[in-house]
């Protein structure tokens, strides 16, 4: 199955369901600002471009699209004015990537009040901004050579180009799980290492000399694949898949041949993907966790309402796409019962690995 | 009355209505085809980039939206090859402009089928091909500085940005009109002055010294803007909303107070701008025609019933926000009437003016 093409035919998420997400994302953003900042001031120092270039791969299309570019723009309006360079603010070129099937027109709309209120925010102004949309997956070269300073991509990179092959026999699991053999790691890991490499392989094309990338994973701390920080979220609602499996609702097949195309790495894998492809060196390594439900931390309001909708936005066009849309409803609200029950009794985290970067001389 | 604020609230022109006027747009495009290879030898042989920037202004969503760009690029593969530069095709990074309502998504889907397409129709392949689409206002900077090789924008810039101020005493007109008084004249001119000044001044700040421009306004031959080749087919309109007011249907004011934001320039007024404004030498400047009805030369079919259709894929969004959704079905049967009417007794053509150019030395 090609993820770009099921995410593609249902029209991306859509902004409903990036709404229910967006405050989990906003959190990780937030945490993440200070290596941002870091390797903005690295990138504006060294070189000081007349304009700068900066990138967001799977910006998505909702309240969270345009919140690090702005960010990054006040970082760097913040550092002219440091460095006195009062009047001359850099031009800024923004790159909004996603799949084809995004709502850009959504972005698009959006963009006049987002410049003018940036422009308020910052005391005399900010540099001219030019946006554009560019559409295909990052798994691919997708901007010309050598043209990007900075480029920013957060809760996207987890997701494979395609479920791996070769996972046949993980039956009754819907991805790795502790009870999967261990054909399964291995080929959920080749499959990392592909996409992955393939990734920087193609950024290190785009990214100039001195340019910087930061890329936010959902992850894992452990070495463990099949650690429960990272496991555990889809071993939930595999379980909700095989109660109707025993209650005839779904053929006990479907199930064993429905895999999630996520990989969830571990700071290490990260690094040595990095390492291996060789032409970024790596400024910083940070690992973060957040609430499951990040509207309560001390989890004592319905979380499992909230943590299903927000997997529901996530996993709903792959479902559709398998088991169709009749089992939709049904398979959430078990899985929301089975959540609710987890949360009131467990601390359960997703753990984010954060990489920071700099594209070495070629 | 902003124009830009208009089409944008009515999601630009929608597929639809693009789907109508597409066959007189290929047409425009087709008669033009010459000016364009001429220009992108000079862009390409003078200064062989390795990477070849090319803009499509008002590039709008629908079968024509692409045409231009693949003509280029096929034209580019062929000069590569016939200077023996077989293996060192540039790559392509094409920017596709329109309103922020334009739908870009819709342009996006098509993006893979139509690189497959292009590959498949150069031996050997083209080189790589980066797409992103520019939503803005071409009355204003929406490109980097000194960022774009070859501009493009066909059937475009006769639209004002704005209706002109001052033209209140235009009763019963629509558009400059035999019957009009001189100040209309003159404020109409007035605003393309200033509208195509501005636009001159934007890109002559985004294209390389070298690079070439191609623009197609729907025009006039004569110098006199009350011509008829210009004027008539909104006159034709003018007397289909007139009637409504004699039965009482349209408030007379109303039609007082409405005027649509064009201006259908002579190829001496498109020159003087881009004297005055200085920073573009002309390469050629061009004037051709095409009948109302493409579809048929000899208008034998009831051209009419195509050219009402084409008329109200333009016109729609403006008459709407302005008399009210309530009026247009009776409004264009009335056209329509009107124009089978003409077109059996009179040869009616749209007249182009294109203009072609190349930015000189700042």
């Amino acid at each position: 199955m090609d993820v770009a093409h099921v995410l593609h035919m249902n029209g991306g998420d859509g902004e409903a369901s990036y709404a229910r997400n967006s405050f989990l994302q906003r959190k990780v953003i937030c945490m993440t600002k200070g290596m941002r900042e870091e390797a903005i001031r690295k990138v504006y120092c060294s070189r000081r471009p007349r304009s700068l270039v900066i990138a967001d791969l799977g910006c998505s299309s909702g309240s969270n699209t345009l919140l690090v570019v702005s960010e990054v723009i006040m970082a760097v309006e913040k550092l002219c004015r440091e460095l006195k360079h009062d009047d001359e603010s850099p031009e800024y070129q923004v790159l909004m990537n996603d799949l084809p099937g995004n709502d850009f027109n959504n972005i698009f709309k959006s963009l006049d009040l987002f410049v003018e209120q940036l422009s308020k925010q910052v005391e005399g102004g900010v540099g001219q901004c030019y946006f554009s949309g560019v559409p295909g997956s990052f798994y691919g070269r997708i901007f010309p050579t050598k043209s990007l300073d900075f480029v920013h991509s957060s809760y996207s990179l987890q997701w494979l180009s395609q479920v791996p092959e070769g996972v046949v026999n993980n039956k009754g699991n819907i991805y790795m799980a502790s009870t999967s053999p261990l054909n399964v790691f291995e080929a959920y890991y080749e499959q990392f290492q592909r996409d992955f490499s393939l990734f920087l392989k193609c950024r290190a094309e785009e990214v100039v000399e001195g340019g910087c990338m930061i890329l936010t994973f959902l992850g894992r701390r452990s070495d463990d694949p099949s650690s429960k920080e990272c496991c555990y979220i889809w071993e939930l609602l595999a379980m909700a898949l095989n109660e109707m499996v025993f209650e005839g609702i779904i053929k006990e097949e479907e199930v064993d041949r429905f895999n999630i195309p996520q990989y969830t790495p571990s700071p290490s894998e990260v690094k040595s993907e990095v390492m291996k492809e060789g032409s970024f060196s790596i400024d910083g390594l940070d690992v973060s966790e957040v609430h499951w439900n990040p509207f309560n931390d001390d989890g004592s309001d319905d979380g499992g309402y909230h943590v299903a909708n927000l997997m529901r936005s996530v996993a709903e066009p792959l479902l559709t796409t398998h088991f169709g849309e009749a089992i939709i409803e049904d398979a959430f609200c078990r899985y929301r019962r089975i959540l609710t029950r987890i949360m009131s009794k467990e601390t359960t985290m997703f753990i984010n690995v954060t990489v920071s970067m700099t594209r070495t001389a070629s």
